[in-house]
């Protein structure tokens, strides 16, 4: 087939998909990548991370890019690489979590996780074969940290890792890490936290926006958080794939490290073999570009957003299960699945929650007015109110 | 910083890495992309085949994509999908045999691997907690199916998969996987091949560089060959990301399913979940552009380049350790390590074998004759010949 027409076809398939400009994307952590991507990928689209003898600047821009995201987290010493997303992340964690009770020669290894965990960490069960106790959650829809404290103290010694979630996949809300931390550190135990959504929005959430009663923290200042995820293409605005493994120092390393025979380097640590260098480049420019000043910015403009949806549901009677947290808004709804059809067949994509009967609407930086406006209209008339 | 800071400050990280055209990058099994993936990037960018329903056009993509490369290894209802490269195709062929194996209610799953299987089994190994038999190499470097005959022989009922290789990362060999079928039938065994490198030469290996007396069957013909890995990202010119799994038929699925509940669908079977869609529609796009044809003539430049190397090495007295199987060359060397220390200080990156003293070549598409010229002086230099 000629370029010409290979070109035309593949525009016609483009031409199907949805467009975040439109707005009617409501239910997706990702969201359109900051315009400079396009120029960078131009610039790093042959690089692979996998082989980093053969790409020493791109290397030293991963190396940059951890460092500067540990100083997001109060971490000088971050060791850490822009994978292909949140799930690896999650994955490479609990491998490191599963060598580590292996070494103190466990065979089970077990695991306390809340129930707002995302799915990802199914997989990771499933995979290395894990046990996971489900940390039920409390009425804030956090994990429950006297449950969490109650559990410790019966089988302290048993327990490998605890998983602890910086902005949940359906409610966005933030478990009390520093509470956790406080147990973890009592008995030894290893905290992980997915703050693949959370990541980069709590270190820009202004102090106008954080719910009162409410700690935020839950980073690297805290005892025992000894890895997070943090995902650059969710509300970092980096393209995919650049997802975010911080651990606590290079200490860690070695629990993820099989020999690599045939590599410019001796050993590697990544789950993902070659691996783009592209979504680190357009990372690290993003993340110069912007400043914390620019995602200050980003994530006050998407707060602002979020409470307007809030407001608008008010004047139609829908109610949002919690005040929100993030830039994630649930609306009560009696048969969410339902609803979320009639919604998709009317052209607004959005998605429901398990632990609440309700819809989500993730809040992402190409969501406008406009579109909050036309959405709450659809979903009125969806609901006939 | 200012955009245009930004932008001069990664080029001069850029500089630092290789570049495929000089030629140096003789190790590697990524090349350059086909110039066609830049306009297709420019058109996909922000696609996300973690979602599906968000991109309709996209997954259509995916699946042509499976589907053509189905027909390459002679299976026209293939399942599968276009992740993030080798080592995640290779997990993933090895969690559906690790889940056939626990609903067969086995504890301890057992596979049968050759010496020469990439490292991303090993990372899998360790994950999954898989317990490997590792399967000598005959005196061809292909894993020894007398050996495998007679341990299957013993413990027949114990053994829940084979590994084989089309195309192995040291030496370019393939397994002889007809063999390997028959028996494996007669046991009834999944067999997953690792294709990664050879799925994209096999298929356009003509007549004349194929060795005698040597089975380069590798595909879906064969019996129980039930998952097969071959990376678009490496000869098929794709740009990283763009690994393949396939599976015989969709059968396959539901050992890999997780529920999915904020998605548009409501179960996710790849192991990383947001993903790029561009891989998918760069694949599509080159294969579309090239056709079989276009990859003959790209395999047979390689084989040419191969055999030229081979001779050239003759003048000098350097030795190959077998005749080249696919476009792999492995030189003899006593001392591989030292050597290809030393040639990277001249400028030359290889990388070295583990089941023999042997540094490899890797004759990708942008390596040419003069490159090939330079690097045999460069070798003859090192070496005082």
């Amino acid at each position: 087939m000629e370029e010409k027409k290979v070109l035309e076809e593949l525009r016609r398939y483009r031409e199907r998909d949805l467009k975040y400009e439109e707005g009617r994307i409501l239910g997706s952590m990702c969201t359109k990548p900051h315009p400079i991507s396009r120029k960078v990928l131009e610039m790093f689209l042959e690089t692979n991370l996998g082989d980093p003898g053969l790409f020493p600047g791109t290397k030293g821009l991963e190396e940059e890019v951890i460092k500067m995201i540990g100083e997001m987290l109060h971490n000088r010493n971050p060791f850490g690489y822009i994978i292909s997303g949140g799930t690896e992340a999650n994955i490479t964690a609990l491998r490191v979590v599963k060598k580590m009770a292996r070494e103190r020669g466990k065979r089970e290894v077990n695991i306390l996780i809340p129930e707002s965990a995302h799915f990802s960490f199914e997989k990771a069960r499933e995979m290395m074969d894990l046990k996971y106790e489900k940390i039920p959650l409390d009425k804030r829809y956090t994990m429950d940290v006297k449950y969490l404290r109650d559990y410790i103290e019966d089988k302290g010694k048993d327990v490998d890792g605890i998983v602890a979630i910086a902005g949940s996949t359906e409610l966005g809300t933030v478990d009390n890490i520093p509470e956790i931390s406080k147990v973890a550190r009592e008995y030894n135990i290893y905290i992980h936290v997915d703050g693949a959504f959370g990541g980069f929005v709590i270190p820009f959430l202004e102090e106008r926006y954080r719910l009162e009663g409410y700690n935020y923290n839950f980073d690297f200042s805290l005892d025992n958080v000894f890895s997070i995820t943090v995902d650059p293409h969710k509300m970092g605005l980096a393209p995919i794939p650049a997802g975010g493994i911080l651990f606590r120092d290079i200490s860690f390393k070695r629990y993820l490290e099989v020999e690599a025979p045939y590599l410019t380097e001796t050993s590697q640590a990544t789950l993902v073999g070659t691996r783009p260098g592209f979504g680190v480049a357009a990372t690290w420019a993003i993340m110069k570009l912007l400043g914390p000043e620019g995602y200050r910015e980003i994530v006050s403009q998407c707060m602002e957003n979020t409470y307007y949806l809030v407001r608008r549901m008010k004047e139609y009677s829908f109610e949002s299960v919690i005040d929100p947290v993030l830039n994630i808004v649930a609306i009560r709804d009696e048969n969410p699945l339902d609803t979320s059809l009639k919604l998709r067949k009317m052209g607004w994509y959005l998605s429901t929650c398990r632990c609440v009967e309700a819809l989500r609407v993730v809040m992402m930086p190409h969501i406008t007015r406009e579109h909050i406006d036309k959405f709450i209209e659809a979903l009125a008339r969806c609901k006939k109110r």
